[in-house]
């Protein structure tokens, strides 16, 4: 397993894979890697001959005042984690934006890839850049790496569509491959901000994954009305001491917001508890 | 020399070349090709051994009301232009966008590329969302085509200097050259708009060019204040009948106003004769 640092060296590795015709998968993250991460790569290891973990904390996603600063770190015990899983590359970049400077009058990183529609419900209601920063390193990663297969996790629901669409719409060669969000024993979606939760916190977020499953059992028994449904969450969640930023049922597709769960929808969330605002979702059972 | 009309046939053609280690150039053009077209062919065959040759005309560059109906076609007369030059692939496609329709229910195409500030300047007062048409197709083309080099005209300069941003900004494995202007034997730039010019028109329009040139001649006598350099020009051309849309003396780089002749400049301008909007531009001496 290899790290590399240099966008030239990632291409350069990448095209001469592609030129004795091996598939490459590449499985992006911010690092701070967990279970969620690993079953990724495990499907990436599937799909292709040659895997590339990229490893990337990246600034244009975080709005000033975010937690950019404090996004938890552990880049060799991420090598440790991926050295049994056969993996061939950990792109770890220090930086992959141009910066601007006096010298440079101007000349900075100024291209912002949006896709207007799915980038304006549910996260971005309360962060209305962060895909445009999500759906630029993207791209970026995809046109250094250049792989023939790309996995995200549906934990992050609305930036596996987003970055579909967007691969759709601008004509990337690469396949896009969503995996199932991966939970804790007790349910709670793996996150890597789960470690900055005190065990008080970690223990009431678990309303979240509980008013989803409750969400979905009352679909089961024939409840359809969305208001219903969102109100037993947001209830829950708050009684357990979280602060709910959203609580959506949304069109599979388009991420509209529906009144009756009826076509393929998905029941999303994003809460706050204490300092950290975790998200999670199921997909909602067709009635 | 084939045609190629669809994605996924032109991404096939261009990955079989490049696997037998073939250097391909792509020239994206609107068509209905002229001498300088063909410059672009010329160059691209110097550098690489296999050359694209895009023709469409992009929708998503026309704002409504704007010439997108009346913009020149002559797909037959261009094939035949092309033929002597040693192109190896048309790619001709019908459309690149994925249309909404209602039952895509609101999953048509909605991605977008800014350069957000070298959109702003220049052509981008009186068409805001020009380059952004641009950048996004000309982003589809580079990864269906996925060419070693991709030659544009500097006739439009602006446009090549927002696809140099865009290209370094999202990391294009693609090198970007920029092709000198091509003029008529009177001085007129090239453009495909051209034939929409009445006889008087035509003749008319010739004022641009001249302007140009009396600033240039002006910057090497020692005259290094825009203003003075701009009002002959505005002056000029609307005493030839043309309506200024912008005259504009910039940096080369960043495309903002300059108010002396110091560093490195352009002198772009817009201008409309009769129902034709032409562009022209001169790169100043340094004095």
């Amino acid at each position: 397993m290899a790290i590399v640092g240099e966008k030239g060296a990632m291409r350069q590795w990448s095209r001469s894979q592609r030129q004795c015709g091996r598939r490459i998968a590449l499985v992006p993250t911010m690092g701070f890697l967990h279970e969620g991460h690993l079953s990724l790569v495990s499907e990436a290891k599937q799909r292709a001959e040659k895997v590339v973990v990229s490893i990337y904390v990246n600034p244009g996603q975080f709005a000033p005042g975010e937690d950019l600063d404090v996004y938890p770190r552990d880049f060799d015990g991420d090598v440790e984690k991926l050295k049994p899983l056969g993996v061939d590359i950990i792109f770890n970049p220090r930086d992959l934006y141009v910066r601007d400077s006096p010298e440079k009058n101007g000349a900075g990183h100024e291209t912002w890839i949006r896709v207007e529609n799915l980038e304006k419900p549910l996260c971005g209601g309360s962060r209305p850049l962060f895909f445009r920063g999500v759906a630029t390193v993207v791209s970026k990663l995809l046109n250094i790496v250049e792989p023939d297969v790309v996995v995200f996790g549906k934990k992050d629901y609305q930036q596996w569509r987003v970055l579909s669409r967007m691969v759709r719409d601008l004509d990337f060669g690469v396949e896009v491959v969503g995996c199932k969000l991966v939970r804790e024993a007790d349910g709670l979606a793996m996150s890597s901000r789960n470690v900055r939760l005190t065990a008080t916190e970690r223990k009431n977020a678990l309303a979240i994954f509980h008013s989803l499953k409750r969400a979905e059992e009352l679909v089961r028994s024939g409840e359809t009305d969305s208001s219903v449904l969102i109100e037993q969450a947001v209830s829950a969640i708050s009684h357990a001491g979280g602060r709910v930023d959203y609580a959506s049922i949304v069109d599979q597709e388009t991420l509209q917001s529906v009144d009756k769960v009826a076509s393929p929808s998905v029941f999303a969330i994003a809460a706050w508890f204490g300092s950290v605002r975790l998200l999670d979702n199921v997909e909602l059972p067709n009635s």
